[in-house]
Formats: structure tokens, C-alpha cells, sequence
């Protein structure tokens, strides 16, 4: 392994766990994972118009199968295998994984049974946490549960919880949420934002669904959805109410570190908010919320976008993912080198300067210091 | 005037001239115009919510108004009169402005009528060039016509044309809307991108309305708006198909530079893209088309934005502009400095040394160039 100065840390990794792939299987409405006869793969359903293909082959028996397009993405050991992780590590030289729940976590896990299904899944992550120590991660939480509850669902070896924007389903601006969010705080537990359900899909076009594949909704719309919740978040003044609350965004923030200046333009020139006094003199501007609460990834796949993030928040609050396993090579092998951690870590290179101080802190040192990595390594 | 080599250019700025008013305040169904007894500024109405909202009033009976909120936002002279915009230019040392109709355009207007409404407009900003010579301006244009009736729409002082997404209703990737890109290629005329519809209300959660003001959908749905129309474009190939084409992407690209590396990573990643054969070695990447055919305006309000905007397309593609005469001063005099003004050019300053070859381009030299307005003043 490498010296603890140039570790390399992967702050965006995600994992259905056994269990949790289980519970997914067992369902018959979106989300699912259904198992088709003859198909290497099982497939992981979520979208309305994948329901859809799903009933359709239902009616016409599954021998249809072989001759019809099967919804949904499929289900590879890349999604829940433990030693596929590893493996994917091992191949990018990536020291430490900080793993999180995919989306869309316990979003559809029905309240009565949101804390029992968290819990089992945060302790499917801490058994492999101790399974190959130094492999933190991300808690996925029961947002109706009471903040204690809530608490206590979560394992020695998480550093933080991830979090969708739908809250309970209000969106993270409800003011419901405050007590989580002190809760959170209190216990030096960050929140890691992430997409999952994009925008509308009337604004694609009609184009869009036959021609231009998920370009759009994964492209555009997820880093949108990051960036309207936070940006609802600022302006309900919820990083003032709890001005100890750590947010690490997805994908460097959505558009945030490009659109702060407009956003903050749009703010002191809003006769709305002048009038109601919420553009005073004391404001903590979005600038300054980037630079003192918000923590952003690097999976932006490219340097003109990092440098962007880099000037918005600092170079001391930025942590390098990969966003395994999503994005795998199309046409490589995929136990080979992915173009997502290539991108990324060129990106940073470039902006920072290979093996520069820079580099070496965005790479990993980051997030061995902001999550606390080395306390358990 | 200053000299030729720091003139100061505005390629953002709009005017509703007076017949364009009429136009406006003739209609009964928005966009329209309406004058209340007892208020200073006629009300521009624009949204469903603000419609509903004029029919109260209008049931109320005017006397009503006196104690209600007015729906819609004043139009004030800065709209209209081209005194105020040579006032304006005056109190900003800008020397040239590239004078383009605000939002919607013509995009209301029956098909039958929009020649002679792009005619009728086009001339009254002809007039408005001759009366003060450097004052140029990008056209309006009749979508629905064809050709031939579409490029005799323009008159001499025009440099191109401002289009908003909706093209025909289905798009700028529409491909009957092909023909008009190559018309407006082949003469020469820059394509100035604008957003006006931003997003469907929903996206904004259900605080916007009552307490963010028009933050959201201003900050984040226009850039957004713009990024998801130029990508839907690129898309479909049209920047291939019509390769002269040049288009001034409103706000910075919208998100375009911030973004253009996921969208590369979705785009090699997408599988239907990749079966479709696509993804090949021919493609031109939106790095390319970023500094083949796009041009940026500076209307980004910070140099953490500007700076990805250069290093996206260049430093000779960037266009300063203020955006005129919307988001004035609200806590100081309107006649005095605007910080649209102020912010947009430190953000250059910022970004490129005061005084530098950098800055002189973006600030004017860049338009000059290439809207080719020597050739005029």
C-alpha cells in the first residue's frame, strides 16, 4: 500500500448489498430486480416506461424473452459483489473505498419498516468493512425514523450518511428535517447528496427517449436535481440553522460551482426576497457556504469543470470518485480499466499537476482528513 | 469614444420596442401587457400563476388594485426607450451594443402573421441603428416561413438572430428546422440562443412559489434550459449537418462548460448510443464544437464561471454582455451603475488581468471580430 501521503481515497462508490439486492427482488412494483431465464444477468427495474416493457413480457410468457429487448440495466457482480470492489480497486491503485448505498436507497421502503431495513443494510456494510478494514462508508438512513432511531442504525465504520434530495418527500428544504440534520451534525456525520430521479421527462423532447439513449436525464438532469435541492436548502436558511451540517455533493456539485455567481446575482436582485429582508447585510452569501460547508466530489470527468470546483469551494474540500459500478467500459473488458476513474484522476492531474501537493490532497488526503480515515485504517 | 482596440461591446442586451409593446398590450391571453390605473409602469404578464391573478383583479374591478399586489413585473422605460439604453451605455462606457428582442419573441404569434410581426419589429430596430449608427442588433425571426421570407425579415444593421428553444414547438432538434440553420449559415448570421420557458414548476418543490421569489427558475432553470437545447442539438447531429453554423449560447453556455465532460462520459458510456454506432472514431466530441461553433456570452456574474467558460471555448469566443434591461438595482438608483454591469466585468477583470489583451477581447474586441462591426460604426 502506499505511504499515507499519497493514498488514494474513493469518496463515490456504490454497492447494492446482498440483502438489499434481496429485498429488491422481492418487490413488484419499481423498484425491482427481476431474473430472466436465459439472460446472464438479472435486471434492475426503476423507470415507469421499463414497468411497462416488464408487464408486456409478463403477458406474453417468458419465452418471449429471448426475442424482446429486456428492460431495464442489468444487475452485474459489479452491483453487489464485495470482491468485484476489491478487484476494481486493485486495478486503479485505489487505497481506501468509501462505499455508499446506490439509489434510490430506502426512498420506497415503506416508513413502518424503514429503520429495520436501514439497519440491516448498514450492518451488511460494516460486516464488510471488517471484512477488509479501511473500507468506510456512507450510511443509508430512515428519515421518518426519530433522530435517535435514526442514530442508532448506524455502524462504527460509517463516516456519513448518503442522502436522495426527496427527503420525505418534500424535498430537503422541509423544514421536518432540521432535527436530522442537527442530529447529524452534532455527531460529525456528513451528508452525501445524490441524484437519483433527474427532472420531468417532457424536457428531453420528443427525441430524446428513441435517439439519444440516458445522455440527457444522467448528463443534465442529475446534476440539476443535486444542485436545485442545495440550492432550496441555502435559501430556507438551512445552512444557517445548523451551521455545523457537512454536505458532500455528487458530482461536484451538480452545476453549483458554475451557476453560484447567477444564483447570487439573481438573489440580491429578487424584489421578493429584498422585500422580506432575506438580503441583508448579515447574509452568508453561496459563495461562502461553498467555502465553509460544502464539500464537493471530483467525478466531472473533466479539468475545465474541476478547476471550476476547485476555485468555487477550495482545494482542500475536494475528494476523488469514480461512481463504481456505474459507467462501465463499453467497449473494453470491464475487469480492466475504466474510463470513469481515467477521466477523473487525468482531471485532476491536470488542473493540480501530477504528484503536486494539490493532486495528492484531492486524490485522498482529503478524505482521510475530513472523514477521519486514519483513525481506522 | 475610446479607441478601437478597448471599445466596450454589449452582445447581451434587449429592448421591447413600441410597437412590440402594442403588439403585447393588445393581446388578452399572455404574454401580455396591461396598464392599472394609479401604477406608475404597465405589468408585463407572462406566467399561467400571474394570469390568474389579472383575472381576480379584473373581477374585482380596477379599484381593487389599489390594494393588491400587481401580478407580473413593471415595464419600465428601460424596456422600451432607446434613450434609456444610450443612458445606459453612457453610465457603463459601453460603446457598441448588439440590441436583441426580449423574450418570448415571436413565439406566440400566429404562423400567419409572424413574418409580417418579424418584419414590422426588425425594421423598428433598423430605424432605432440608424438613429444612433453602432448600434447593432441581432433579428427576430418568422420560424414558420420559409426561407427565403425568413432572411427578408432582416434588415441591413443585423448581425443574426435571436431564437429561443422552442423552435417549432418541438425543438431546435427538429429536423424540419434544418433548412433555416443552413439559410442563416450560408449569410452568415450568428444564432444568439436564449432561454425564456426555464422548467416545468414542480422541479422547484412547494417553498419556491411563496419564498424563494423567481431565484430558482431564474437561476437555474434558464441555464438549464439553454444546456438541455444545445445538447438536444449536438444530439442530433446538427452542428454536423450544418457546420458553419455559429451560435452565441445566452449566460455562458448556460451549464455547457461546467458539464460538457459528464456529458462526453454519458455519452461513450450510453449503450444505446454505442449499438447505434454513434460513438465512433468520427464523431466530434462537445469539446470540439465547444471551439469550432460556439460562442459564449460573459453573462456568468463570477470569474469562477467565466474562467471554465475560457478554458471551454477560448478566450477569443467569449462576449461580454449585461443582459439589460433586466435585473436592475433594486437598493440603489436605477440610473446609477447596474451591477449586471459591474460584476460581469470585474468577473472578466478577474479572470484575465485588467487591461490585458484577454480582457479587451472579451470585452469588445471578440465581438467586433466576429459580429463583424467595424464594418458599421
Amino acid at each position: 500500500m502506499a505511504s499515507s501521503g499519497s493514498r488514494v481515497v474513493d469518496i463515490h462508490t456504490h454497492m447494492y448489498p446482498p440483502a438489499y439486492v434481496q429485498l429488491l427482488e422481492s418487490r413488484q412494483t419499481i423498484p425491482l430486480i427481476r431474473r430472466f431465464a436465459g439472460a446472464k444477468d438479472p435486471r434492475y427495474i426503476i423507470l415507469p416506461a421499463e414497468a411497462e416493457s416488464l408487464e408486456k413480457i409478463s403477458q406474453a410468457g417468458e419465452a418471449a424473452t429471448a426475442t424482446t429487448q429486456l428492460p431495464g440495466r442489468p444487475v452485474t457482480s459489479h452491483y453487489s459483489s464485495l470482491q468485484q470492489k476489491i478487484h476494481f480497486m486493485d486495478t486503479h491503485k485505489i487505497d481506501i473505498s468509501v462505499i455508499s448505498l446506490a439509489n434510490p436507497w430506502l426512498d420506497f421502503v415503506a416508513e413502518a419498516e424503514a429503520a429495520e431495513t436501514a439497519r440491516s443494510v448498514n450492518r451488511e456494510f460494516e460486516s464488510m468493512c471488517l471484512e477488509h478494514p479501511g473500507r468506510l462508508f456512507f450510511a443509508t438512513l430512515p428519515l421518518s425514523a426519530p433522530a435517535e432511531e435514526l442514530l442508532a442504525a448506524i455502524e462504527f465504520h460509517c463516516r456519513g450518511v448518503i442522502l436522495g434530495t426527496s427527503g420525505l418527500g418534500k424535498g430537503l428544504d422541509d423544514k421536518r428535517l432540521i432535527p436530522v440534520f442537527k442530529a447529524l451534525a452534532k455527531n460529525g456525520l456528513m451528508i452525501f447528496l445524490h441524484p437519483h430521479y433527474g427532472l420531468p421527462s417532457e424536457v428531453w423532447g420528443p427525441r430524446a427517449t428513441e435517439e439519444y439513449g440516458h445522455v440527457l436525464s444522467l448528463a443534465l438532469g442529475f446534476p440539476l436535481e443535486t444542485t436545485i435541492a442545495v440550492a432550496r436548502m441555502y435559501l430556507a436558511g438551512v445552512f444557517d440553522e445548523v451551521p455545523d451540517l457537512k454536505m458532500l455533493l455528487a458530482h461536484s456539485g451538480g452545476t453549483l460551482p458554475f451557476l453560484a455567481g447567477r444564483i447570487e446575482s439573481c438573489i440580491v436582485h429578487d424584489g421578493h426576497l429584498v422585500r422580506e429582508g432575506k438580503v441583508g447585510a448579515n447574509r452568508r452569501t453561496v459563495w461562502q457556504v461553498l467555502k465553509e460547508q460544502i464539500y464537493l466530489d471530483a467525478v466531472i470527468y473533466s479539468e475545465v469543470g474541476l478547476k471550476a470546483a476547485i476555485d468555487a469551494s477550495g482545494v482542500d474540500r475536494l475528494m476523488f470518485g469514480t461512481d463504481h459500478p456505474f459507467f462501465p467500459p463499453l467497449t473494453s473488458d470491464e475487469q480492466g480499466e475504466w474510463e470513469s476513474m481515467t477521466w477523473n484522476k487525468a482531471a485532476v492531474e491536470k488542473a493540480l499537476g501530477e504528484g503536486s501537493q494539490g493532486t495528492l490532497a484531492v486524490m485522498g488526503g482529503n478524505a482521510i482528513e475530513v472523514l477521519r480515515l486514519k483513525e481506522d485504517a
